[in-house]
């Protein structure tokens, strides 16, 4: 799997989703080896706060895919997803997540963040989900400083 | 406050969403002792895996209510929150949880859960919130045992 190329797409969602007034979060969904949905984040957008980009391509994934697809997709992120969202990730049977930024350098940088990394989640799940990450993580963390200016360095 | 009045209402609201074609989960938002907002399961009428009670009541809280509103709520839940809404509440900044069933009975009875109780993944955040529970548990437990019954005793 080319992960570089994934996670620049999610990047870029990331940065539209700055361009559409929400936060700088973006995620895909891939099965083999094309793009099957995009999301990205619009908490702002539509005043509420569930809005993640992974919620969102969760919600969508859940409705317009059948279980069996569900199962051989792969989640590109440009962060690592919160609980909330490594939540829907199992709930929504997806066995693969690759993330960019680390929740841990999201924190750094913006603060006020559940310090939970979605391994923690998966690991009290009743099956496995692979994590990979993180990758491009300068160039993610670019993104979050550029965004919240008044935190990180 | 009257949480048993509050977790009554909740257990109604889980047989409301059974009654229509849902799991039995239910949710409301209680201020100043008065329901604000209710909330229903609507995983399967929505054909969409993230729509657990409390994240539907926080989505709609999240559009219909302000800040200082949402500051001053407590959101009474028929089962412990998962993971999955564990984080929308905290993103909510909704201060209080009262549950009745607790996410370890239910994972007794329905079994594939993730066994994370709710306070674990508050504790990872940067403000507190109160969690009270169970309360009302065997009554609550029966709804999953009538719900799963190839499950549990």
């Amino acid at each position: 799997m080319d992960h570089e190329r994934f996670i620049q797409m999610a990047l870029e969602l990331a940065q539209r989703a700055v361009a559409h007034g929400n936060h700088p979060f973006g995620a895909l969904l891939v099965k083999d080896e094309k793009i099957v949905l995009t999301a990205e984040n619009t908490v702002n957008t539509d005043t509420d706060c569930t809005r993640h980009a992974e919620l969102n391509l969760v919600s969508r994934a859940s409705r317009e895919l059948d279980a069996q697809t569900l199962s051989q997709c792969t989640l590109y992120t440009s962060t690592e997803p919160c609980a909330m969202c490594a939540g829907a990730i199992y709930w929504a049977d997806i066995p693969r997540v690759v993330y960019a930024c680390s929740e841990r350098i999201l924190d750094d940088i913006a603060g006020g963040n559940l310090r939970l990394p979605c391994q923690e989640v998966f690991a009290r799940g009743q099956r496995s989900i692979e994590v990979i990450g993180p990758i491009l993580e300068t160039q993610a963390a670019q993104l979050h400083k550029a965004f919240w200016p008044s935190q990180g360095d």
